[in-house]
């Protein structure tokens, strides 16, 4: 018989990666707690309705689409299906899709509950997202994603809060050497109201967004190609290099900007964001503006954020921006919000790769009562149970087989500590303590060895 | 515009709810990592081949499936369907479908890993799943399943260690009243030969189900159009009301029994378990034999479990059972295994019907700095930053608005304390913290703030 599998770009988490993950998430959690990011849970799925016309024809192609139950052709005439249009039958056939992010399941939420809820609100969220994505190294179909939005206000000040929040969670985790760049959509904006090419943004935002995988060199040919013309490009460019050492070309930034209002608006908010944190140190992290940063998400308006690791690149470790019309698509109107995400499975890669785990000794069986027979069965249950109770994580053997056997299971799960209870243990009260690394034994009292494995 | 609305069956959950929940869930989690059970994560979805055909047709029907991605109709000629078949046209154009329970995933991650495992292997793993069922009342599309399972040893000592295991839960859960019902399907099994209606095995199964929905008339009824006899009816019924009084029955049910071989067998497990815990006792529960218990579960095969609470009746909140050929469905024979689940929906009804969930003010804003314009803003943003990394949980207003709406915003966040920080107070270095419940105003240093915030 064949070995069944788990379906492609999905995966099983044993204990050592859950436990990891958890290190990550617990860490995410804590901080958005202390942020008063409350948490948010959503269905995995939501009806398709919620969910088409939300993430363009790219995304919508990647949305898990799931069959009605019962008989889905109900209501529905074979004869004239139009199996051409195979999209169009997809939405016939079925009513509930899996969530393809955390934000549209988010608005839905907001807009449903919109008389309730008290604004600014606050909401984290740390939940599964599906996409039919190619899988490839670091991209599944099922993944988890971290969120946390404010929206009702417009103020910067949430801005600053989501910098600390970024220095403070990295803080935590010990990732030393974090790049928390910074962009303005404005500015880009502004750049194309003043290079005149204001119909070609979207293509200037995916091009730029493609520069940390791409060569410099490619993007100005593609842009080239899409149409810019070589000054366009030039400007562009002497723009990014300059705003990689903003604090001597401020001057320069106001100028350049001046003709664009939304340009001037732009470069205001980064620089109300930039003399703060002149003043204010971060504690783990630089902020660095950087006029390169784009981020492929269609929705943002405002700032831009994308936090790197100096040293490990596995792209961005978290990222975020402001938007400002994002529940107008369930009917909500003027309700900016601002939210960053965490990729929980590329900072999982890069404290792997930087060894910054922790260990989880804890969450390991301390000892193993080892099993002689029916004679014994009651009894070690018994001081297991109150091994158990007093703290120490144990476990029995449950089958009398020969004794070898019991320590290479032992051994096989890492269990540091064996007791050995027999007949002469039965009759004296005193235990055999074995320790497994140096095979040494002592002999203790149930006293003793409690609070030897208690603190050992 | 209309609101949208979550999928049928579905479900949002807020703070207060997912604090609840992980108040149960992580007590849950400390117990299964105290007995050794690790965790494990499966995805949200297998292939159909993995689920289809393991639980019955009922079951199968409630299966969500999911659409191929692209174009589903590939490799398939129209004009060749069989719309009257609509299961098997279903399982033409779906290769996936959500997890039904946490138990066949399991399986099949066993019978994948089989040569990795140490045995016996012991698993938790606290995870969504998804059935179509209508939606009532505590039932639900999604939901959570908290299984613990240890598959690769007979030893009874694994039923004793579950029973201290639904004690050490409820205990930790302040539950008292616990009810934990004992049977065994060796015993149902021993009685079906002895009345000599081992066909009819699964339909008594079926009708004892029952019994804690509809009373006994009407089951006993069913039992008779289904073709047991009255002296069978009779005989099974008399041996359920013995066995609530098994102390002085055990001689009584020995003698019955003696005429098979399996149900001697049940006695025998029965025996041991019981002969156990009269010598050991429970911290909170009562152990009870119940005859009548069955368990609406295929696979089981040996002693079966089910906890109730005792003023509370939505139902069981924790059960399971041993089963002797769980993985053979993937190839892997002789691993009998035992398992439980906790019915976390219905304990958290019981808890919050019992007023028994603690209050989550470690978790809620401590105090808001209101906002006083741009003047003071830098300040408070740098405050709150330093309040945050101090341990206490807080925020700021981001707007300047009338401070009367400020303090209607932290009265509706129930946050217990406000900071005024405007001219005079960012003069002298001295704040002003106001207590939302008795209106007080108080003047301190940042110093004497943090120190009452932390413990007040």
């Amino acid at each position: 018989m064949q070995k069944p599998l788990p379906a492609k770009g999905t995966r099983d988490f044993g204990p050592l990666q859950i436990y990891k993950r958890n290190y990550i998430l617990d860490i995410i959690k804590e901080n958005f707690t202390k942020y008063g990011y409350f948490p948010l849970e959503t269905p995995s799925f939501e009806k398709t309705s919620t969910l088409l016309g939300k993430y363009g024809y790219e995304g919508e192609r990647l949305i898990f689409k799931i069959l009605k139950s019962g008989n889905f052709l109900n209501g529905i005439n074979p004869a004239k299906l139009n199996f051409e249009d195979v999209s169009n039958l997809a939405n016939k056939i079925c009513d509930k899709a899996l969530k393809y992010d955390l934000t549209v399941p988010f608005a839905r939420y907001v807009s449903q509950n919109f008389n309730q809820l008290i604004f600014p609100f606050k909401r984290s969220q740390i939940q599964n997202v599906w996409r039919a994505d190619k899988p490839q190294k670091g991209r599944f179909r099922e993944f988890l994603q971290c969120d946390a939005d404010v929206i009702g206000s417009k103020s910067m000040m949430q801005e600053i809060e989501f910098i600390y929040l970024f220095d403070n969670v990295f803080n935590d985790l010990h990732l030393n050497g974090c790049i928390i760049k910074l962009n303005n959509r404005k500015l880009l904006s502004g750049l194309c109201e003043i290079l005149d090419c204001q119909d070609k943004f979207s293509i200037l935002v995916n091009q730029l967004d493609k520069l940390d995988k791409v060569e410099s060199k490619k993007i100005k040919d593609n842009l080239k190609i899409k149409g810019f013309s070589s000054n366009q490009i030039d400007s562009i460019f002497d723009l990014i290099a300059k705003s990689k050492n903003i604090s001597s070309n401020m001057d320069y930034f106001k100028n350049f900007f001046e003709k664009s209002t939304i340009g001037s608006q732009g470069l205001r908010e980064l620089e109300f964001i930039l003399n703060y944190f002149s003043k204010q140190k971060l504690s783990i992290s630089s902020l660095v503006f950087d006029m390169s940063l784009a981020r492929g998400i269609d929705y943002y308006t405002g700032v831009i954020f994308e936090v790197v690791q100096k040293n490990k690149s596995f792209g961005s470790i978290a990222g975020g921006g402001r938007y400002d019309d994002l529940t107008e698509i369930f009917g909500v109107n003027d309700t900016s919000g601002i939210g960053i995400s965490f990729g929980l499975d590329r900072i999982f890669l890069t404290l792997d790769e930087l060894k910054l785990f922790p260990e989880f000794k804890n969450k390991m069986i301390k000892v193993l009562f080892t099993n002689f027979g029916t004679d014994f069965t009651e009894d070690i249950i018994k001081f297991t149970s109150a091994f158990r109770n007093a703290g120490v994580i144990s476990d029995f053997y449950p089958d009398f087989i020969p004794l070898k056997k019991q320590l290479k299971y032992a051994n096989q799960k890492e269990i540091p500590f064996v007791i050995l209870y027999g007949e002469e243990e039965k009759k004296s009260k005193i235990f055999t303590l074995k320790h497994m690394k140096s095979g040494d034994q002592e002999k203790l009292s149930f006293d003793q060895l409690i609070s030897k494995l208690k603190n050992g």
